[in-house]
């Protein structure tokens, strides 16, 4: 493998600088040759649940260790066809706010000899950019927690790359997705509170462009107006610490007084919601006002906080997302199929919670 | 490209299936034929800072959209001969506590045209499975947020795979590395600690096999060693938040009493700390006992705590960084270079803070 090796064909001539190696790398007919047997032999020894007897396992392994032979991607991949690299596209505040998805994520795919490659990208009308860059990679496929258009779903197919919504699906399209049912987690936590005697409800709103935010916000709306309670008064959020204590102002300021209950569109912003209605308004929570997050995030649990919040099953939900990603990577067909979690209620101490109503 | 394609070598053989694509790709010659102009320029055109004209560049542009070719990273590294991946190296805990540092490390690469792939492990012990996994993948160089043992450094080496050592060194020996002088912060906190009268002092130290915390406890130790006051009460924590607590009720079970500052060896740690010292013992911080904190993260701001603690200058340790190993990746030497940052102390609210004695 030099730099002057003519392009056999423009393709292979491309990939075979894939790997930077400044020798000659011991190869699989190395380890067959030394070990007196044949290659496909030694690709089995390499290859989970493949069948081979222990006289060879034995012989081929203590060639590989006699050669330095690393089983390396590229050589799985001669059989699997696959680089074992998915790519992760995501919004970089969510690796912040949510880091224990991306490290469950990580871990559940690398159990599964595959590794993460991370497109995180600032902002989601920088989508575009991020996907252009996807392109480039030999990736097998992608998790995309992101709010993908048509056409750039229809970018993913027409190129072959098995992609598994986490957490977003596409409107009138089928998909594969992975998601907590954030709609039905809203309405639970608002039957709760309307059956603790909640009447007046506050709700400081994720961001216009996210479409848990919107799923939230429709199920706290559509519960209370089944259960012929007032509209919310609903501020915008931006997902942050510092929103959170702006909503609790603002609610505030178009309400003159507190409402019975403030439903906030996630852990972090419930948290500035908290220590604004504490430090501003010397507001007892939950005595005078019940504080609710969602997502159930480690700071919640803090002892300063004691978050009542919708937990969601972060662990099963990347389980789900890995078998899902590499069943469709591995088969090739795609039955488009959404696997729906359940947020579980954490009930904490920052509101007062009666049966379901 | 197709299974059936006899191998020319086993290293084309391999390399050939890391792409997965079920039809021919549009290639550069494709572009240069229908551009008119050599593959040669087509290469120059998608090459950062190559020289080629105005017009031949606004020809390639032309016939490369109306063929939808993308200039992938095969095709780069045909010029440049790399993946364009870098690898991450790091512990699971690392991206739950200090997402911002893999936000920022990404982003930086990203600017660059480099993409991350995470090589996350649960467990130090469990490194030496993890680098085996790195070899397996073409990346053109790796950082690493893990504490390399000589051999393990030395592979790097023998694989030609550049590193450079994120918050991390090696002992007795020369590597690339971008560090925070853990030593220097904690001498200086110490100094203005004593600087405001504080005599008696405890320590929640980190996991033993940190080595940033081995350094954090030498600065701390030293620094009242100089200043002629009595050693710490180290208790030993795991830097999570129920360790920082735990750490609280243990220097009090030793001590009797609560000593004037209790110096955490992360904020983690310092905000279970801070909880504890106000839930169990209703301690008044600052007035009663001065606790602070290591790394400035997100949450230490919060109003709840605002924490006085060290802040650690992620940004601008990302930047070098990323600077650092791309250039070691493009010039192929190495003159090992430590860059090494000073923490920013961050005033906040939970320390009596005095000038620096």
């Amino acid at each position: 493998m030099t730099s002057s090796l003519p392009p056999v064909s423009d393709t292979i001539g491309d990939i075979q600088s894939l790997i930077r190696r400044p020798t000659r790398r011991v190869t699989s007919y190395d380890v067959a040759s030394r070990a007196g047997v044949s290659q496909s032999a030694v690709s089995r020894c390499f290859k989970p649940g493949a069948s081979v007897s222990k006289e060879t396992y034995a012989r081929v392994m203590k060639a590989a260790q006699e050669l330095d032979y690393t089983p390396n991607a590229a050589a799985r991949s001669l059989i699997t066809r696959r680089s074992n690299l998915v790519g992760v596209v995501v919004n970089e505040l969510a690796i912040l706010h949510y880091p224990d998805i991306l490290t469950e994520l990580t871990r559940q795919f690398a159990e599964r000899g595959v590794r993460v490659v991370l497109f995180s990208f600032p902002r989601e009308n920088e989508l575009d950019r991020t996907l252009a860059e996807v392109w480039q990679h030999p990736i097998d496929g992608a998790v995309v927690a992101a709010r993908l258009s048509a056409v750039q779903a229809a970018e993913f197919d027409r190129r072959c790359v098995p992609f598994v919504l986490f957490n977003r699906h596409l409107r009138d399209q089928q998909a594969n997705a992975i998601v907590c049912d954030q709609y039905e987690a809203a309405r639970t936590m608002v039957s709760r509170l309307a059956g603790a005697g909640h009447k007046r409800f506050g709700l400081i709103d994720g961001p216009a462009d996210s479409s848990i935010a919107q799923e939230r916000r429709r199920g706290i709306t559509d519960r209370l107006r089944e259960l012929a309670l007032p509209a919310p008064v609903v501020v915008a959020g931006e997902y942050d610490y510092a929103s959170g204590g702006r909503g609790m102002r603002a609610i505030m300021d178009q309400s003159g007084t507190a409402p019975d209950a403030i439903i906030c569109g996630n852990d972090v912003m419930a948290i500035g919601c908290i220590d604004s209605a504490r430090h501003d308004f010397r507001l007892d929570i939950p005595g005078q006002l019940s504080i609710t997050g969602f997502d159930g995030i480690a700071s919640a649990g803090w002892l300063s906080y004691q978050l009542t919040t919708l937990r969601q099953p972060v662990q099963p939900m990347a389980v789900a997302t890995a078998d899902m990603l590499l069943g469709l990577i591995r088969s090739n067909t795609s039955y488009p199929e959404r696997r729906v979690f359940s947020a579980v209620v954490v009930e904490g101490g920052t509101a007062r919670l009666g049966p379901a109503v």
